[in-house]
């Protein structure tokens, strides 16, 4: 699958860091089944607080996108996990038996913390380039680990609604679309040769502390 | 109409201004088909270039939210906005003549940006009260303004298209939502006894501040 | 004076809107005595309050640095303004008969508003380059505008403090080294080849809108 | 020593995670002369990374004040870091072997990030109390701890010259003053009832978290 040139070239700027994300110990046992539940719900509470944050970002994203046309893209994810992926989060949580209130009322972990603030600043500090950059390896990182589980095809089904949610059709439009987006962006504000820029040297390193921050997202699940 | 108490409460408080301000000769001349074209064509290419900005306080006031249900409801007005009221925006342009290449290379006058980045600086400087107190005069100044309008049964229909939106049912109910979910933000903050803080004071002014900005956005379209 | 290169570059492409500025009415009177003294006090009156959002304006400068050569300038200077400035400031304004007490109760008129909240916002919702670039027409503005009163040698003295402070070596100084700052900032984000950058497009654009709402300024104290 | 009233019921309410913070074990092996020079070495390369990122925190506190008090308090407090605290570290870190070529060139830790940005984060997306409160944890933690190691004299001197400047009179004295703008914001704001306030309630958490992240600080230097 394709999501985008400059998503491309940052992967091979990080590859050492970008294998290990999407290749962590949290992701194969997930996919060959030897996640123990208890992880796995762990994670799924995280990431409920996550998706808050999440949103949040994207919907900073709005605030400094340069066109129309910016604005509608981040503003259509905004409204998708606002008000689809955040009630579909909740449903999965409730196969898992985690309660609403469970939800509502859970604390965000240090590692949790540490990206989403980590995400945020780049775009309160930053510019829109910023912001996005820093989304990329979690919209993009988790468009290619669903990918990669759906085609290894797992024999067992525990976490299938999970891999299916990433794999899906619509999750896999909507990761394209998000790098067309970045793709585009990049070129509107750097130029062709955006790789010659200080600003592209800056988002190298920003991609590569948010999928540090993003392992650790892993790692926090499985203590 | 009843768009929540505190609404209620801030236009007392700045009665003199928000008279001004609902009943300026722009309005007037609007209702009773006195106001030139050219001067409403002034106002609806300078209320393009308001949307966006607009949308951008909106989407600034999801970051900003304490809880998921304000969320839920600014997002709905970002999404209600940058996909459906821009799209009738310009179709209402069109009606008149405008063309969207003329919207889109349009020049924000001094009096358009003052309000846009006073709220959108609010948002910046404060938290999600100060910011949705400054969206007031806007949001809920319309919707009585359309209302009035409506009311006062004028007689011709230049500008019918522009009555009919601000005093639809649609416009009128996210008006009261709106509304509410100010009452309810200051309730959940400020508690029962808003009234005697400090904050509440800050909002009065917030709140006089914008509705003098809101004026001189009339008084722009006249020049 | 040399005000650095970027200023000069800038200066050319808004000829008309700088001539305008720079040569406004409230200038020519207040070089040439003729400024009446109450014009003068409205001015000083939202000069204060002014100054307190530019004091703002250049600590948010350093929160969008992007190292701490530039974190050092833009404390020095925020310390000057926080620290002096606004203690000449109240002394100045002292002996125009306007107490503290008046400066401190004022309220910001819409043309000071807009000004200070298009500058913090250029801040918030772009980047560092944005902002500096925002502030350049006051702070080289009143450098270039001190220095020439100064050199037509207006043989009055009435507003002379005014026009030694803009003048002065010390003020002379502060704005040679932003001019410079700019110029680093901008060869260190946009290299050199800056002017062919979409992103010069913008600065101009900004640097044009700064111009504009800086001459409302001078209208506002005339009015 | 009394850092303010509000400080000591923050600490009261989150008394387990403040014990477990200024009695961390990286605290303890530090002022019996315990602590490995390497893991020292550790701490220094990311405080200077970390003052980078609090003096932009304190910038953004100026920009959030509410009145020209907490902005010179604030301004005070981003002058003595840039100008002179960071001089201090530079030299200090050199005085370990640890060059300048080699602080600038770090790479900030995950741990690092997640306390700076949250605390960055908590002053974009609330106002002043998020903002200061999210700081007291480091400062005031620093006052407390630098006073019980100096009391407790340990007998070897290998890393005197840290605890002296925590336990200075200067920087006991700068505490002490952040305490009272702490107080005072928070009366100006919330009142005298404060504690009866759903915003105390965030606060409480707000530094709650904030003393977890800071612990997590120590770890990261003992990895």
């Amino acid at each position: 699958m394709f999501y985008g040139q400059s998503f491309l070239i940052l992967k091979k700027k990080t590859a050492k860091e970008w294998k290990y994300y999407t290749n962590h110990s949290f992701i194969k046992r997930l996919s060959n089944n030897t996640l123990q539940k208890s992880k796995f719900i762990n994670y799924l509470i995280q990431d409920y607080l996550f998706l808050i944050q999440f949103s949040k970002a994207w919907s900073l994203a709005i605030v400094k996108s340069e066109n129309l046309e910016e604005m509608k893209i981040c503003s259509n994810t905004v409204n998708g996990l606002i008000n689809f992926e955040m009630d579909l989060h909740i449903n999965l949580c409730k196969s898992y038996g985690i309660k609403k209130h469970t939800l509502v009322n859970a604390t965000e972990k240090n590692k949790n913390i540490a990206y989403t603030r980590y995400v945020l600043n780049c775009g309160h500090s930053g510019d829109f380039l910023d912001l996005i950059c820093a989304l990329m390896p979690c919209v993009l990182g988790y468009a290619e680990i669903g990918l990669k589980i759906k085609n290894s095809k797992p024999s067992n089904q525990m976490y299938q609604k999970w891999i299916q949610t990433y794999s899906s059709e619509e999750y896999q439009n909507i990761s394209q679309e998000v790098g067309k987006l970045f793709d585009n962006a990049i070129k509107l504000r750097l130029g062709k040769n955006y790789k010659k820029t200080y600003k592209w040297k800056k988002l190298i390193n920003i991609f590569k502390t948010s999928t540090l921050l993003e392992t650790d997202f892993w790692e926090m699940a499985l203590e």
